[in-house]
């Protein structure tokens, strides 16, 4: 597939320091944070432009060669895995980053990582709220991809409610911009939406415009501990029915949050035996008086379960350590046990539902699993531990059991994904979200952008129609 | 075209007293809020259930005949104009409301007008927060259509941004959901919010699943006069940049201001004749501190500029009457004159710009024009007024001036519209928002949904290429 004269144009296009062959970097290329795959591709570029990329998509349009855009290799999905070999497109050098301040805007690079865009709004006292777990690590051109959300979701918004326009390469070889650079747009199709969430099967970003919003200045962190799992759960669709709409609203499992503790040696919390789950509760604004008054709400709600004493995080230190311990949690499962990590999401008011079918179902088919998740958005990231499950039903059973899961999700008016995509990983699960026709749509859709089928093959739509 | 054989079937389907082709019901039909356009459809239907839509939809594709979904008819952009006659499919019977309070959602009927879902949210204790100016008579369907947003969108977001899922009808007469009723999403392409503002021409909406938010309970609003139009549009800006989000931050002219005087005798205001335009402001939240306190950061940045003393609106009344005169504009215009609507948005800085540039180009094509608008987003009414404008010059020098405030409009980094859609009376606009490879996108969409471009055929896309 790859010849040399193949191999020459790639040279001469991006330039010879930014074309690789070697083995260490295919295999550094061809992994990203899900499970424990390697799909190397055959060649890995690191273009500098947009015209570069659209010289390399006419050169792969024309000789049928798989393209994968890979961005920060965070993804929970396998999105940026190269199933199919070919071309490992790296976007890390599209660094730039600029902030209108007069707009409130910043226009942005895919490469950017996240948290440098939200240090530089900050900066200049503009927030942008998206903030993934993985934000530290991972860029925003991955977020848009995959529509990435984050635990100030609940009252912010997903990376899509920030996407203002974008610069796209099309696998044609064809730059356009899908939008403009408003915060309304009545004009024609909405090629943006489209765009964000396609994990990189439609389009190649080279540029992003974002919106940003004023900083709220202060918040409030609690960690309330619940004795019943199910009644954290139940506490979240009330928190909102008192009235108060928290920045943050993030549910623990016990485990989770042991794992997370054995992890960090520099956190101490004292937790009693008896503690199923743990909320993590932010409000944040700009007048701290507002804030406590919501967070006794807050706590008012919170004190018609079984709980025992919340903690107030007081000092930046405290809520660096609380959120710290959140985000390792991901970390610390995966360093505990092999573990699939599901991305479930439902109506707010059904997750104690949800919860306990996934433990039911867990319970029939052998596994145990770990439960945290952005519980404001109904949103519960299930990871099912390997542990001492053997091979075998590790492949058979634990398949089952997810489907079982996505089922039950589906039931409940949700779906099989709310933030980290379906990429490689979920494709062949997409039917019980979607019926033939739902996925004959998507698949015209791919088809209309990328007739020959070169950019990123293989990931979201199921195999069986694809 | 129209068999006695199809209208038989279309009796069979709907019902008798579901299908009209008297005149004057064909004819009531045939407009909405367009300039003063009148394409009656050949025949008007009325279905009651998804079901009838489908069938019907799949009797039109048999024999090619145009369907246009019909809402409220109080469009701006020729959406629901029968251009091509054909089937008019009033969807005026799906008036269903259920508001789900345990997930802060509603599922609604395209019918529900949008105040009555916004009363019925209200009444729960929760908040629909898109306000189209025509709230009182347009409806959820035609707003999702048109990816409508009002005076609110500048702190809550526009229609699509409360859109969770959608029930449609294919052309096809498919029934499909476009999503999951969940906050997030990031399973396979975003068909919700490619339906949204795709303005009935991919499929018909029969339900919408609608995101609620808690009520604020309180708000502060100012009427801010300013000694000089530029200077109210720079104000905008530097509200934002203040670190203050208003709920509503809105501009008109004088000339706005005094044709709505006009129109409603009942409200009075002493406005200096050295005013030349004002900014309506709003503030929202649950704090009648907070807010005081938000609207003396808000007057400390009007005060920088030339403005005269401000008018707060203490009571319910006094707020309803403002609100009123800012709604009563476009009905006092078209009362007026004949005229023309143009739904220009800018990145909000630029909004002087746009101001200066559409009076410059009123002065060289002869035509004078009254705007206001939803300054916060950067969104600006442009109302072309005939007065007496000889209809030679009507029809051929205002289309010019037009293309060139969408020039300068796309020059800013700004588009064609909003908030009220491109429809019948925009598309040959489109060509200076998108290059031909975006229009082809586009139309390889509607392709995709709508082989035989039977429903709403003649809008959105440009004559040259559809």
């Amino acid at each position: 597939m790859f010849t040399d004269s193949l191999l020459k144009q790639l040279h001469l296009i991006a330039g010879s320091r930014y074309v690789f062959t070697d083995e260490p970097t295919r295999m550094a290329y061809g992994h990203d944070e899900t499970e424990d795959f390697s799909f190397p591709p055959t060649v890995v570029v690191k273009p500098g432009t947009a015209d570069e990329v659209s010289q390399i998509m006419k050169l792969a349009n024309e000789h049928v060669i798989p393209v994968v855009p890979i961005g920060a290799r965070t993804g929970l999905s396998g999105g940026a895995l190269s199933i199919h070999g070919g071309i490992g497109l790296s976007m890390e050098r599209f660094t730039s980053l600029e902030i209108d301040e007069k707009n409130l805007q910043a226009i942005t690079g895919p490469a950017v990582i996240t948290q440098v865009l939200r240090e530089a709004a900050l900066e200049k006292g503009l927030f942008y709220p998206p903030d993934p777990s993985s934000q530290g690590s991972c860029s925003i051109g991955g977020n848009v991809a995959e529509n990435s959300g984050g635990a100030r979701a609940v009252k912010y918004g997903v990376t899509k409610d920030y996407i203002l326009n974008l610069e796209v390469v099309l696998p044609s070889g064809e730059i356009i911009w899908t939008g403009a650079n408003t915060l309304k747009n009545s004009t024609g199709y909405n090629l943006t939406q489209l765009m964000v969430g396609s994990e990189g099967t439609l389009g190649i970003i080279t540029k992003i415009v974002v919106k940003l919003i004023p900083k709220p200045t202060h918040n409030v962190l609690m960690l309330i501990p619940f004795f019943k799992a199910a009644q954290a759960c139940e506490a979240v669709a009330a928190i909102f029915r008192a009235g108060v709409v928290p920045s943050a609203l993030e549910f623990m499992e016990r485990d989770a949050i042991d794992w997370g503790l054995k992890y960090l040696d520099h956190v101490n919390l004292d937790i009693k035996p008896e503690v199923e789950a743990h909320l993590l509760v932010e409000v944040d604004g700009n007048y701290p008086d507002v804030l406590f008054s919501e967070a006794e709400k807050i706590m008012g709600v919170a004190e018609q379960f079984a709980i025992d004493e919340p903690l107030f995080a007081d000092t930046e230190e405290q809520k660096n350590a609380l959120w710290k311990l959140r985000r390792t949690v991901a970390e610390a499962v995966k360093s505990n046990s092999v573990y699939k990590e599901e991305d479930t999401v439902v109506p707010r008011y059904e997750l104690p539902v949800l919860l306990k079918g996934i433990k039911q179902i867990g319970k029939k088919y052998g596994f145990h699993s770990v439960c945290y998740g952005h519980a404001g958005d109904g949103n519960l990231h299930v990871n099912i531990i390997k542990g001492d499950m053997t091979d075998e039903n590790w492949k058979v059973e634990v398949p089952k059991g997810i489907r079982e899961i996505f089922e039950l999700t589906v039931s409940l008016k949700g779906t099989l994904s709310g933030e980290h995509g379906i990429g490689y990983v979920q494709k062949n699960y997409m039917d019980i979200a979607f019926s033939p026709v739902q996925l004959q749509l998507m698949k015209g859709i791919k088809q209309l952008f990328d007739p020959k089928n070169i950019l990123n093959p293989g990931k979201i739509l199921p195999d069986a129609i694809a």
